[in-house]
Parts: structure tokens; sequence; C-alpha cells
């Protein structure tokens, strides 16, 4: 692995919403974690030349480039984390880990479960050269969930029965609200349920630590045409899905996405209930936990802020509320933490490609518009 | 119609838990509602003479009787209410409003369909004679609930697209929590689905002014067996239901009842979605709806005791806070009322029937234990 | 002591919100408690006798009479609870004593310290003789802080430091709100401070179980003319008033009571903070105690609705809340229980007097509208 | 002034907790904001050539240095930002102002009134000769408070009455917790009241442009005694603090901090009363404010995370929440701006003199431990 003074060259490709988020990320790494390679913003990438070399200057960026293949070929670049919109994904993560680059790439691993597929097998190959690989499910990173996640794996509230996950938005609640190409099928893939519904999937897998192995559900879209330019369009994805998951150790989890919940922002909330207590959590909220542990009987509301917390050692004294924003740095934190010691982070396109999976088995489930031909099934 | 000086009798049969709520509400609707009929606390009924002439003399009855046909005779009673278990009601209910009764009657309606229709006949006979019915939905009466569907009835929170229902209760957590006849099919009908599903469906009907035209849903039985008295039962109703319901007027509900949720004593949520605006419940909190009202983008906590509130000119200035037994005395109010007006009071018979369809056609849509031959329903 | 079947008859002098809420308290209590005597609503007094036999007849009173002197003669009546405005409390209930009825008075005992001083001498002889008195603090009797009193002297939350309590409303926030006699100092006594701090001074003592020795405080008035019938007229009592106290056990509280908090209807909060713990109450949200104890470190929400905290044992099944008026069917309990048991209730005369002395030294510490002269005041 | 290339130098003094905050919003705020001069992190300064050196590493910076007088002699150091302990602040402030230095000094200006006057003085004259100099009281860049300002100031609560403001904090609750120079007088100043007392009579100022004019409190010391190095040592400095503030404006003012409320880890809490709505707030949930605006009955919950909302058209979409360390980018943006404008940023020095003599008026009006002296003083 070519790495210089000890520093991982790194690059992102992508300057938009994600691309800046990671950018962040790489950029305060180093004064989170003390005990982690240093990092080096190498070059960030971007299609327009004098736009990605405005973004690299304010953003930490050594250099800038439009052309990520040959960045792929740097000996000074180590990490490529790329943030591009999901079609782009399959080509530039393959050709990087073939490259012999670590990478992340941003959630959903791929738009389609073909692509998804080819990245898993060109991870399991990178993997056996000591190449690491990982999809950004950045919630994962969030104190508050991973805290959730240990409890549960400590068996605090002893075994999970019951889980409920919704992910509300509201930004397109306006009938007015004009089309785009998030609400074209072609384009976007899915709407809600792809767009929310894979951060819910994850976090269900991710804090149970069981696989979904079957789903029933349904879409929605109540509001099937929206100006465009050349007048009304029709809407081609979901508004809003539901399903019914079922998980390999007998858990029941309700699942509900929207963008049509007037008033919630970005409101994912979990509710899981075991045989010994209970968790909540929402993301509005995204520095408390409640608990019911060891069989208490009333929800406690913890701040989660205290250094024995997860990733809390690392930033503020207690009460110091961390931001959305921070769980970037705790994932290239991780991310860094695997490479160094040589380990497979999580989660693995492995991962990736089984949130796909469930999503996909949602839509078959139901057909949108109609739940007439609704049918239960078998996550592959 | 058999009144003594102005003044209506009343007959309450049964007096456990529904008893001595309804026992109160009669006791205090007179306190409440100045401009109402007075009415006499006649008689209550009870199996055992002891001590249901026990209860009778703490709830405020004149006199008790263990023999409610003789009950139906007398000529100083003009209200039946019927607070006995659910197999009795049909046959108790169409006796007193074949008597000429008018008769309340505790929810649910019946505990199967072929009563609850013969019910809905008598009620219709009856109607035509003058004589009122009710089915007891008292959630209905709280302000909070009330408050909502005046705004979602005058439109402000615009056309009801998303809903989400839950009702959430603890006390079957423990799987050492021993059998008892609530959880055999044969006495109980069924668990959570009927018991709180019931309350949650009326609501969605309430609130909305809709019907629900078709569902989809499955069960599930957490704990398979409980500590009877001669060794381990076979646990024979649902812990918890899960259903999506599509409304006569487009609006998609997602809804979960659980007896499961640790931490949750009694948790009925409410939020609906819609185009211009959201509101929010929960019944542990009853005092309080959250509302997003003509366009507004955030939620207001509403405290709900203001005198021009649902309710609340009948009792204490704002800020003075009320509990779930006041539900009852509203409940008598409105019924009063309808009686005094010539009326016919809500929810009717029709109503309560309606919801047990729902109901068992949600029942019908998944198996117990397996929903893989879940099919989605059109409620009869 | 005159019972006639064992039966305690009573008579409730004034009929308007809080002779109406006692009313309410003595018809249900026979239904709250088995175990207790059995009470007759024998008379309600008032001083227009057709209002009141009106009111009489909705509340469940027996007969009416607009003479309470004579009521005091009458056999068929034990207890006489008083409800009437302030100024008369102390007439009545010193007549009431000496005729041998138990009496309960509403809160504040009386309007002066003289007054309520002649009424301690006059409770002190009739407990000689067996007659029990009560001063009706109401609040001591939400289940929430009849815990929250059980958690701090169970040593739960080790030893009490820093209290804080804050009374707020909201009803005089608008400066076109019309003068009244609760306005006049003459009418009134004083205006937040007596009204809202009455019971934040009831509750510290009751919480904490201790004195209070030592105060210093301010009282404002914002709006210095209102409205009357002939033109603006000056208002003489206070809007608002802030103290800090010092307990008998070295506890530091401060208090706030304001009827200018724009947003609040009846919010009575509480915090206790304590070396091991600490408690946290609104009124607006009255069935919920927040409780960090023994050590822990964050707070739990504790829905008070069970059987074993106080008071729910003769309610309902959990999760099934209680509204502001419930506090009076527990203070009539706990009267009928100290009746029965020949014990002296709580709180006493005495108590009703300790919190006079307060407000006064509160009053005395600051001048209103101008605190240049403040002191702080030793409690005599 | 001295810039190289458009970009402006900065130095940080000290590289502790505040030290590493300040780094952080340096490093971030070109990210922030694209439209502010650019910023070279230029030079750590720290006493530990080794640390200060492994700091800056860390930290982002190019260099570090033991010797800030060199650093002040710099051309490429433009900006001076102080985070040293507050007994050095004056010395390096006030060498830096002359060096003709942008000065950014955290919070509290200094330990004495006289310093903190010399620095006022220096601010003054460096004013006259285009220097900059700043306060970093980074809860003015809070969102939510810089929305409550707007509010406030657009009118839309009316005429500001009452204000309740406490910090409460937890950290002292164990009275086993060790001795530490924040527990001497010598070292510290003083305990709560200078430590979270300045933020809350800053915020008063910030949110209702007011100055205050006269206070009454009082302080104590609930552990007079800690375990030290060589047996129990004596608190010489508050653990709690109580104050009431009158304003210019005519409003009164509630402030309570301390070290000693069990549960509360960072709560700073705002509540501010006017004749036309009220606005509610907590630093621990940072990004809601709580608002009832134009003459609205009931608060409303705001989640401060719009574009049209203080600061957040820098960051991301809707919903997606900040954290504490983003006020310090905020305040570094602010300043650039005030840098770049030609402008004088806000808080000046003066405001923050007027700071520390509202804290020691309140400390002169009452004694440690005893508050029978006690005076309202009229602050200087």
């Amino acid at each position: 692995m070519s790495e210089i003074d000890g520093v991982l060259g790194v690059a992102v490709i992508g300057y938009a919403f994600m691309g800046r988020a990671h950018s962040d990320a790489w950029r305060t790494v180093g004064a989170f974690r003390a005990d982690l390679p240093l990092v080096r913003q190498q070059v960030l990438v971007g299609r327009d030349a004098t736009e990605v070399d405005r973004a690299a200057r304010r953003l930490g960026w050594a250099e800038s480039s439009t052309d990520w293949r040959s960045v792929l070929e740097r000996p000074d670049v180590d990490v490529v984390d790329v943030c591009v919109p999901g079609h782009l994904h399959a080509e530039i993560a393959v050709a990087a880990l073939e490259a012999g680059k670590h990478v992340i790439v941003e959630k959903p691993l791929a738009n389609t479960i073909v692509e998804a597929e080819k990245m898993v097998d060109a991870a399991r190959i990178a993997r056996g050269r000591g190449v690491r690989s990982m999809v950004g499910f950045n919630y994962r990173r969030v104190p508050a969930l991973a805290l959730a996640r240990r409890h549960v794996a400590d068996g605090r509230i002893g075994e999970v029965r019951q889980v409920r996950i919704s992910y509300l938005q509201d930004w397109l609640v306006d009938e007015r609200a004009p089309m785009s190409w998030r609400l074209r099928r072609e384009s976007a893939g899915s709407g809600a349920l792809g767009d929310l519904g894979s951060h819910a999937v994850d976090q269900v897998r991710f804090l149970l630590g069981q696989d979904v192995t079957e789903v029933s559900g349904s879409t929605h879209t109540f509001v099937t045409q929206r100006p465009g330019e050349h007048g009304a369009e029709d809407v081609s994805v979901d508004d809003a899905a539901w399903a019914t998951l079922r998980t390999s150790g007998g858990a029941v989890v309700s699942l509900e996405v929207s963008r049509m919940a007037t008033g919630r922002k970005n409101s994912l909330r979990i509710e899981v209930f075991g045989s010994r207590g209970s968790l909540g959590f929402d993301l509005e909220s995204l520095n408390e936990l409640w608990t019911c542990l060891d069989g208490a009987e009333f929800p406690t509301r913890v701040l989660v802020t205290e250094p024995d917390q997860p990733y809390l050692d690392g930033w503020w004294p207690p009460g110091h509320v961390l931001g959305w924003d921070h769980t970037f740095t705790h994932q290239a934190a991780d991310f860094l933490r695997a490479v160094a010691d040589g380990d497979d982070p999580t989660p693995s396109f492995e991962d990736g490609l089984a949130v796909q999976q469930v999503l996909e088995a949602i839509e078959r489930s139901g057909t949108p518009q109609n739940t007439s031909d609704a049918r239960p099934e078998v996550v592959r």
C-alpha cells in the first residue's frame, strides 16, 4: 500500500452535499482521534474544473481534478471515497478496488442489485489483497444508535421482539413542489423507499445483528403529477412506503417511510421492544436515547455525551451535544482504524447488497398505487 | 318514554372495571352539564347479590339487582347501560331495545359479526320508535381527539393522506405472566387486535369521517405458552398485530397494536398527516394535542383545557387537566343530549359493526404466526 | 360525634369553583375507597337560595341552605367543608370547630396572619376534643407529588440541596384584561404571590418535610392600570413574585410565580436536586414524575398510574391517567381516614399558618415595584 | 493590515478544550461560508513544545510555537485568538491589539474588572486604527438563540416582561469529587457564578438588546470541603448562585446557576415572556426553539435547521441538526465578516466588561454562605 510518511492520502469523488460532508470528516478526523493514522486531503474530484477547484480550496483539499480515472493511478492516494450519484458507484468503486485503493461508497451501494453484486465481488477479491471497502451508512455512527446497538448486544433489553422504525420527512407535502430527477424512476430508482428505507433497513440489521428474512409491504404515491418545465409530469416513484419485516431471530419490524409527513423534517424514529427492556430514538434529537434496561419499567432519557459512550471520548465534556455531520467523522475514523489494524470495516458491501435486496423484496411484495396484488416476499 | 319527574332512570348491568367507570359517569354528568336532563342512578345489576349490593352503595346507586330481565320491565328505568363481557352484549341489548329502553353498550359491540348484525337490526327497529342506542367508544370523548376531529372536519390540515396509529401496552412482556381467559380464543375472541385494535379502527373512522375500504395485515404471538393452573398452556390469541388500511377518501393508515411494548402502559398514539397540516396525540398525555394547521411548518403543543375546546366548558379553568375517566362523563352527556333532543347518538351500533368488520378482515388477511398466506382484504 | 348509621354527614359551604370541586370529591370518595366510612352529601350552603338549590340538585346534595350557622347546629352534619372566599374562612371555621364539626378549609387558610392564628387556636382546642381539622392544599394529593415526597423521605435522592419551584400562568398577559376584585389588594390580599405562591411554599414544606427559615424576595406589577367600569384603575397586587428560601435542613429554594407567563396555563414546575438524585414535575403533565434515584445519572419518566404508587390502588389499571380534580377525592379520603382512625389529618391549620408566614416574609423582604429596600427576612 | 494573497493568517494561543474548539472552527469556516476571506491556520501556540507541535499537526496548523510574543510580530499572522486561562487574557490581548492584530478573546473577558477595563481601553484605541476585537460568547451563535434574538428584535413577542434563565450542571454533585484549581478563588475567580453565570448574563443582554441595571442575589457552597492531595481542603468558590435582575427596558430576570443539579449535564434553559408571546430554549436540545409569536396561545416546537434561519444557509438540508461546536464556526465567520467589511464585531470587549460588572454586582449583593447582608446592587 502506498503511504507517504505514514500519512494516508485521500481522494473524494464528488463535491455536492455528500462530498462536502465527507470532506468535513477527512478534515476533522485527525483532531477527533489522536491514535489513528494522519490523513492528507489530497485531491477532490468533480466534473466542472472551475467549480471543483473552488470547492477544493474551501473544503481543505490540496488539489482538484476532473478525471477520476487518473486519480486512481496516483501513488499519493490511498483511499478513494465515492460520493457521486448511485448509478456511478459501481464503475468507480470496482476500478478503485482493482487499483488497490481502499474504498468508501456512500449509501446506497448501487441503484441495481446487479451492480451491487458486481461491487460485492470486487470487494471480496480486493479483501484477499488487504484492500478495504465499506458502504457509508453513517447513522451507524450516531453515538445514541451505537449505544443502542451495544445495549442490544449486551442483552440489556433481552430478546428483541418488536421493532418500530419510521423515517418521515415533509419536503413533498406541497403538491405544487416541482418535478425533479428524484421523482423519476429512471433517474432515482425509487422514492422514499430507497432513499429513506435504506437507512431504516440498515438500522434494523445493525441494531439487532440479524438478517431480514421475510417482508410484506406496499408503496403509494399521493401526488401523482407535479409541475414540470413543460407542464404537468407524472411522478414515477413512491411518496411513502410501509412494510412488515421478519428477522432471522424472530423479531417483527414495522417500517414506514414518507416524504409527506407534514411537520417532520428528518425524523428517523426507532423503537425496539425486548423481553427485558426497550430503546427509543429520534434523529431530530440525535443526542438522546430512551432506555428501559434490565427489566426497568419506565424509560430513561439518556443524553449521549458521556465519555464512556460510543465515539464520545474524542469530543467534548459531557453535555456538549453533537450534530448530524459528526457521524461522518466517526465513519472516517472507524474506516481508518480498520485500515490501520488490517481489519475489514463494517458495514461491508455485502451489507449494502443485503439492504438493497430487502428494499427490492418490499417493492415486489406490493405494486405501487395498488396493493391488491400484495404478497409477502422471502428476501433472496 | 317513561320519565318520572323529568328525571331519567338509569340501570347499569355489570359492576367490574367498566361498570364502575360508567357509574362514575352517571353520578357526575349532572354536575358536568347543567342543561341536560337529570338522571337517577336507579339500579346496578350483577350476579352476586352481596357484592352488587355493596358496590351499589359505594357507587351511588339507589338499588341493586341480580336479574337484568326484570330490570328491563321497570317503568323507572329509561336507560340501560351494558357493561358485561362481550359475549353477553347481544342478548341484553336486544332485549332492552325491545323493551323500549335507550341502550349504551360498551365496546366492542359484540364478539362476533353475527351477534353484532342482530344488534344493528334491533337498533334500527328501535330507532323507528324513538329508542336510542350507542356503542361506547369512549376515546371519541377525549377532548384532544374531539378537537382533532374538528380540525380535520374544518379542513385545517387539508386532505388527509397518511395516518399512523398505534396502541401499545406492556402487560404481557413477562413470559411468566400467567395464562388467563383473555389469552384464550374461545373466551376472548382475539388478543391485542380486538382489544386495542377496535379503539384504533374506531378512531380512524371518527377522525377522518371516512370508511375503511381495504386492509392488509398480520398478527403474531411472541409468547406461545404460558403457565396455567395445570402446567403450560397454549396461548391462542395474538400478542400484537400490524395492518395497512385504505380509506374511502384515499388515505393510507398504518396500524400497530401490542401488549408486548416494554415501557408503554397505555399508549394510543395517533399521527394524522394532511396536505396542509398534521395532528399528533398520545393517550398517556391525553390533555395534549400537537397541531400543524393551515400550512404551518412546525407542530404546536396545545394544552386542551380551554373553554372553547370540546367538552371543556363544563369543567374547570384553563390548565386544569382531565383524566381518562372524564371521557365516560362526556359520553353520558352526549347520550343524554341525543335522548333529550330526539336525535340518534354516535357512534351507532352500525359504527360498532363496521369496526368489527375491519378487524375481521385484518385477521383474514394474515394467518396468525405465519404471514405467508397474507392477502389484502376488501372490507365487507 | 354525631354519626347516623355509620355514615358521615357532610356540608359544603360555597358552590362556586371550589365548592363544585369539593362536591365532586364527596360524591366520588365512596367509590374510590371501599374501606372508609360512607358519607352522606347532606347540605350545600350558599347565599342565593335559588342558585344554591339548583346547584345542590346538580352536585348530588340532599338539601341546600342559605344559613351556614344553622347548618352547624344540625346533628346530621359531621363534617363542614369551607369553600368560601378567604376573608370568611376564620369566622365559619372557628364556629364549626366550636360546634364540634370536623372542618376542612380551602387554601389559603385565611387572608391575614391574625385570622390564621385564631383558626390555629381553635383547631388546637378542638383537637383536644377529638375534632379534626385540615387545610386544603390539594396538590399534596397529586399522586406524582406524593410519590416524590415518598422518594425524598426514603432517602432515594440523598440530602436535598437545591430546589426550583415555579408556578406560571398567563391569564393576565393581555393589558386590556379588565380590572377585577382579584387585582385589588383590599379584596384579594395579594396577587400571584398569595394565590400561586401559597401552593408553591406548601409543596416545599411537604416535599422536603422541612420548615422555611429565611426568605429574600421581591414582587412586581407589570401592568399597573387596567380598564375598570369607570375608566382606568390602579392594580394594587403583584403580577409576579420571586424569592430565594432557605430551609431548616440547609436547602436553598428558588421560587417564582407569575400570571404573565405567555403560553403557560397552569404550570407548577418543581425540580428537587439532592446529593444522590433528583425529581422533576409539571402540573400540566400531572401524571408524570421525572426521577433520578439512588445515584442514577439520567432522569426517568415515570407514568404515575401504577397500583403501588400513592392513591393509585383505588382507581384504574396502569396507564389510565388521572385529572386535576381527582386530587380532591384523595383529599377527602385522607380526611375520612384520619377521622375514622382518630388521627389528625395533614396539612394542619398550623401548616396553613406557616405558609402564610413565609408569604408575608417575602412581601416584607421587598417592596412591590421597587426592590431597592429589599432585605432578607427571617420567617417568624 | 498584513494579508498574504488575500488569505488571513490566524494564530490560536492555547490548545486545550477551547483551543481545540477554536481550531476546529478555523479549519471549517471556509467550507461554511464561501463568501468570506479564506483563512490560513498559521500557528498554534502553547507552552510545551512537544505537545503543542503534536496538537498542531492534529488540528490542522501549519506551525507551532511556544512564544506568543514572537507570534505577534509575524507579518503572516493577521488574527490572534486567545484561548488561554482568564488571568492571561489581558496581557496577550492588549499586546496583540497594539501589534495591530485582530483579536478574539474567549469568555470571560478577564478575571478582574481592572484587567477588563484595560482591555476595553486597548480595544477602543485599536478600533480607531481599524483593528477589530471580540469576546467569544459562542452561545450568541447557537442558531436557535440567534433566531430568538431576531424574534425579540422584530417585536414578535411584544414587550419583554419576564425572563427565566438557568444554567445547570451536575459535575460537582458527588461530595467525594476532588479539589481542583476551579474550586479555589485565587485561581478561578469564582465558581458557578462566573463560569455559567457569564453565559447567562450575556444571553440576557443579547436576547433583549438591553442592559442590566440592578441586581439582587446570593451564592452558596453546598460542599464546603473536598479531598485535596494532602487531606480535606476548603472550597472557596460558589457551587450555585441565584439572582434577580432588572433591565433597562423594565424586564425582570431570574437567574440560577449550579454545578449540583443532579441529572443535568449542560442545561442552559431560557424562557422569555413578552406581552405578545414567549420563547423557550434548552442547550441540551440546541436545535430546538419553542415559540409563541404574535399573540399565539400555545408554544410551537421549531426545529432550527431551515435555510432562512440564522447560520443555517451555510450547512445542510432541513432536519440535519447541528452540534455545540458549530457555534465556534459561526463565531469565526461573523468575525471574518466584520474584518472583511471593516465593521466592529459583537460582542465587543465592552460587552464582556458589562457582563463582568453584573456578576460582580451579584457577588456584592450577597455574601457567600450567608445572605443576611444581601442588598440589591446598582450595576456600575
